[in-house]
């Protein structure tokens, strides 16, 4: 070791002796249009490289492997122990607990039938057992996609007065976002969900967090005629205009059980290993309230109750989807806002747990999963479902192990729908209520809003669109600002690319930029400038126009400073990571320039180390005017040394 | 000269020899947001700084200086001579012969009288002479926008049913073209237009040329019922379905006159001296062939005319602008595509020529004309006109050199509208087909499109995309298809940046891709990859995985070439041009997944050059884990260096 590093250590003492050589900038190995374009498809679409496992297999290893791929319960499976198994049912038992309450609770978000919400903590969660790939996330109905679907779904039809179109509805959009989901996966697209970016999605949580709260003030203050509107300004004015229809006895109910559910979720995120206190409170809370009415018959002193639950498992719904009628583009819509958002969550709740117990889920094969649970949830009575944030992180907590937890709380779930609905008959709506308002506030992420903001300002601009978007416009609305904005600061960076002026740091052959290394000086005679964008058809008028500002601004200095005249314009294109034909004609163009100026000797150089910059410049010239050798260099100090020693020559050759 | 230069030269001799010694990475120097804001949007906004000439000036100087920013006229006109009046007569009165063809011409392409294209080589060139910034422009209608607008209105209402709502439309639609316009430029938003980059713009001109030609099938076949539809395969199919009413007569005269203009135009194209064959040849066809149709009575051999036409000067039109109504949708819409196409040429050719004489035209000063132009032009019985291509060149090339030949066109075409009116009745139809199809055959653009083809090949298809959408879908389809894949081009450049492997090249501090360069070789014990994009939201996942990729390539690696094992990881983000809050988070994952890897003495080490990037990446580091002095380097060379030392002198401590 010691030796291998002070040769490396003698080689770099070499290497300072002679850099003074002028490197020749040669083009990359050649490569034909097909290749180039496998390469890049391949980046594209298999950045993961799925296949390099199966090289050099036998073909009944491919197989196995094949099936393990397509069925990742085959990789694990075979391993299962009964130690695992210990885990994952106290992890399954656990989840459960929390699944039954927030089920019933979301479905009558989504205007849906409470028992919906069971059937699909069902289904669900065993078809995700055998797909998917990651080991913590539980599945199931969450808060934001059922409100998303159930608001959607209420502008065209009403869920009190047909009921049994809105279920269909409810299920055929179901089935078009698995449809939507899988096919991303399928079709190895899911590189647009990273379009939701993070500020986005802090933004938008946050604001649905509200909008879903907002909702739940209807069970809480026990009004019975509330707004179908999800804005703020309507629900809070509905909130005030029936003042006389709150009830004392609901709200108190709600108050003393959303301050324990708060309580129970502000001590296990305290404590982590007091993770059952806020995973088992909402089934708690649900059973003491339940006792609580039943006692005192509260259903008949304006509390209101669920009321009879239909039992029994979920009954098949295939014949309920709509492919064709009226509301068809409804449910398109509706089907491809929910699948986005529910895989947005999906995905990133399966990235933060690999990434905490160190193993990888493949993205595109997720997508898959969650989009045939949905496929095959439609079908079976389910609406929308992925991994959700809160039910995953308890059931991390409570240390499952493998999918195995999903299919324990299925079967919890399958025994309250076979045994134990009457049960909820006098649970009453307000808890239900707190429950969600209990699950949603973990969506409002304040620390990191104030991260955002500390780092950049852009981001939390998008944040604040996406949160008073979802607040006052809708929830599409929100998102569709937010992203349209994300990608608006892309394209505004790449149209108006920063040029800076670097110089020479002291002692160096380093290069920077003047206004932030104090130590850099101008090479007297150069004019040295650095371009930090790809340059493309989007910024090249800009920075045609820019340069020759740059080089009228060294012009007009050169009397006031008398400084020495420019002779040379050196271009540093390292930040540059691509260019296309209107990038190489921008040099083509300002070489023109340069020469028209009539400056004395004033030449333009380019220095880069893309290897695509390179070629397409080299490409681009027959006529040998732009990346002749002795104007292509490979860095901005061989570029300044050889111009030096090329004038020092004709000066010389003068005398 | 020769001191300074040795000078120089020695400077850069000693600091090779103690370029070993690390540099300290500083943050740029500290601005506050707003001040950074400011700069923002005076680059987005003001990137010519157009204040720059009224600093340190008197109040009266600035005035002036005002004025003539305002009105081009104030500065040149005061200076202007007999003998800058002679060359402005001679180019006008050449140009002004071909306005008058074109102009009848071009009004029939966009369904509208043959007069109104008169109209419109009248009033606008006026208000450009005063308002303009270009010498060579020479304004008119154009084919394209005319094309545009024909077919865009045709939609909605019949031109030969009620021909006075469509000329009312067109007005309408010139009014809100050269709103949208004036104030793309007021707003100083002309970057908009650099979105149609110049493949999109190739492949859409030469579409547009084609299906400009097919419609001209009409009058060089002498079809009556001619199809209403522009795609290529109604039009071919409706020619031949319309064998029938093919006249010989005209097919014979149309033949025989396109041979010979587009001879002209060959002749001009390659003796540029010869300019004025191609600019007589349209009015010479015309007088021509209007002579021997009145020789021959051609009209009642099946040639047809243009019959009577009105005399006079523009009549106004503000009475006739629609701003309410059915139509308002379509009246906006063909307003902004028209004024964003004919914008764009006009901006093109200014530009072109202002690049050939070596003078500065202000982009959003432009904007205002054109939009000025045609606001004023839509209440004087004027359609959308901007400069053009051909008309521009033939001024160009007969010596324009002010705005005064626009003057002097429009005076003679003043002329021609009081006097000369009723020559025009016998002007065969099919004249003016073949004049069309002279002017757009030029806009086919062979050579570039081969161009594109060896540069960029994605250009390329973009290129096609334009063609095949305006030819087989619609003009504004073919448009939106190019744009949009342009812009796709460029997030899909983000979200799937290169990462590369870097390495020394021998005898240098270089670190150049080790695929490109076959002299740069891989550091023992070194993972150095360089990422060639900003990076934010839309790549920080993909880049994650890969750089997670790079790593167990190079560990797989490891066994079967027997080298070094895997030490540490340096991250070269000379080409990363910026960075976002995900982008940060990014790098504090791939620490943590680094770490977690349990590679021995493993760290990630940073190298940027960009302030931006170098401050957001400080600053988001309150655990100083990622900035800390020992983390972000100047060069990659250093960081080796710096890293190599550490190791020796651990391992020096060891013994």
């Amino acid at each position: 070791m010691e030796s291998s590093m002070s040769d490396l250590n003698s080689h770099h003492h070499h290497c300072v002796e002679i850099s003074m050589e002028v490197h020749k900038v040669v083009p990359p190995p050649h490569r034909s249009t097909l290749e180039k374009l496998k390469t890049r498809l391949k980046e594209t679409f298999f950045p993961d490289d799925p296949l390099r496992q199966f090289q050099g297999q036998t073909r009944k290893t491919k197989w196995i492997l094949g099936a393990q791929y397509v069925f990742p319960i085959l990789q694990w499976g075979p391993n299962y122990s009964f130690q695992l198994l210990k885990s994952d049912v106290v992890s399954g038992l656990t989840i459960a607990s929390l699944a039954i309450p927030q089920g019933i609770s979301y479905a009558k978000l989504a205007n849906l039938p409470p028992i919906v919400g069971l059937y699909s903590s069902f289904v669900p969660p065993l078809v995700y057992a055998v797909l998917g790939s990651s080991r913590d996330l539980a599945v199931g109905p969450v808060s934001i996609a059922s409100l998303i679907m159930g608001s959607m779904l209420r502008e065209e039809v009403s869920p009190s007065n047909d009921p049994l179109l809105f279920l269909q509805l409810a299920f055929s959009s179901t089935f078009f976002a698995g449809v939507f989901q899988a096919s991303l996966g399928i079709l190895r697209l899911g590189f647009i969900i990273d379009f939701l970016s993070k500020a986005t999605l802090i933004g938008f949580m946050a604001g649905a967090a509200i909008i879903v709260s907002l909702q739940q003030l209807k069970a809480l203050l026990g009004i019975k005629n509330f707004t179908k509107q999800m804005g703020l300004v309507p629900v809070l004015s509905s909130v005030f205009h029936h003042k006389d229809e709150w009830s004392w006895q609901t709200i108190l109910m709600g108050v003393c059980f959303l301050v324990a559910l708060l309580l129970a979720r502000h001590i296990s995120m305290r404590r982590p290993k007091l993770f059952w206190v806020s995973a088992g409170a909402p089934l708690a809370s649900v059973i003491f309230s339940t006792l609580l009415v039943f006692a005192f018959k509260a259903q008949n002193h304006g509390i209101s109750v669920i009321g009879k639950l239909q039992q029994g498992l979920n009954p098949p719904s295939w014949n309920m989807l709509h492919f064709h009628g009226s509301h068809l583009g409804l449910i398109m819509k509706t089907g491809l806002i929910t699948g986005i958002i529910s895989l947005t969550e999906g995905i990133a709740v399966g990235r933060t747990f690999a990434a905490l117990k160190n193993y990888q889920v493949d993205g595109n094969k997720e997508m898959i999963a969650i989009g045939m649970m949905n496929i095959v949830g439609s079908s079976t009575s389910c609406y929308v479902t992925t991994g959700a944030f809160s039910r995953s992180a308890v059931n991390h907590n409570a240390g499952a192990k493998t999918a195995v937890s999903n299919i324990i709380m299925a079967v919890t779930v399958m025994v309250t729908l076979l045994l134990l609905m009457p049960l909820f008959q006098y649970t009453p709506n307000v808890i239900l209520g707190a429950i969600i308002v209990t699950a949603v506030v973990g969506l409002i992420d304040i620390p990191a809003a104030y991260y955002i903001w500390k780092i950049d300002k852009f981001d939390f601009l998008v944040m604040l669109c996406a949160f008073f978007g979802v607040i006052f416009i809708s929830v599409q609305g929100g998102l569709a600002i937010a992203v349209g904005l994300s990608i608006f600061k892309i394209l505004m960076q790449i149209t108006r690319p920063k040029t800076v002026m670097v110089g020479n740091i002291a002692g160096t052959d380093i290069y920077r930029d003047i206004h932030h290394y104090k130590e850099a000086t101008t090479v007297p005679g150069f004019l040295i400038l650095s371009i930090e964008s790809p340059i493309n058809f989007a910024n090249t008028t800009y920075l045609n126009e820019r340069i020759l500002r740059w080089i009228e601004d060294y012009e007009a200095e050169e009397d006031t400073k008398k400084q020495q005249s420019l002779r040379f314009i050196v271009l540093d294109l390292s930040p540059v990571s691509s260019i296309d034909t209107s990038g190489v004609s921008l040099f083509k163009e300002l070489r023109k320039a340069v020469e028209k100026k009539g400056i004395e000797a004033s030449t333009l150089e380019l220095q880069s180390s893309i290897g695509e910059v390179i070629e397409k410049l080299q490409r681009a010239d027959e006529d040998r005017d732009l990346s002749r050798p002795d104007c292509l260099f490979l860095t901005v100090g061989e570029a300044v040394a050889s111009l030096v020693s090329t004038v020092k020559a004709q000066s010389s050759s003068h005398i």
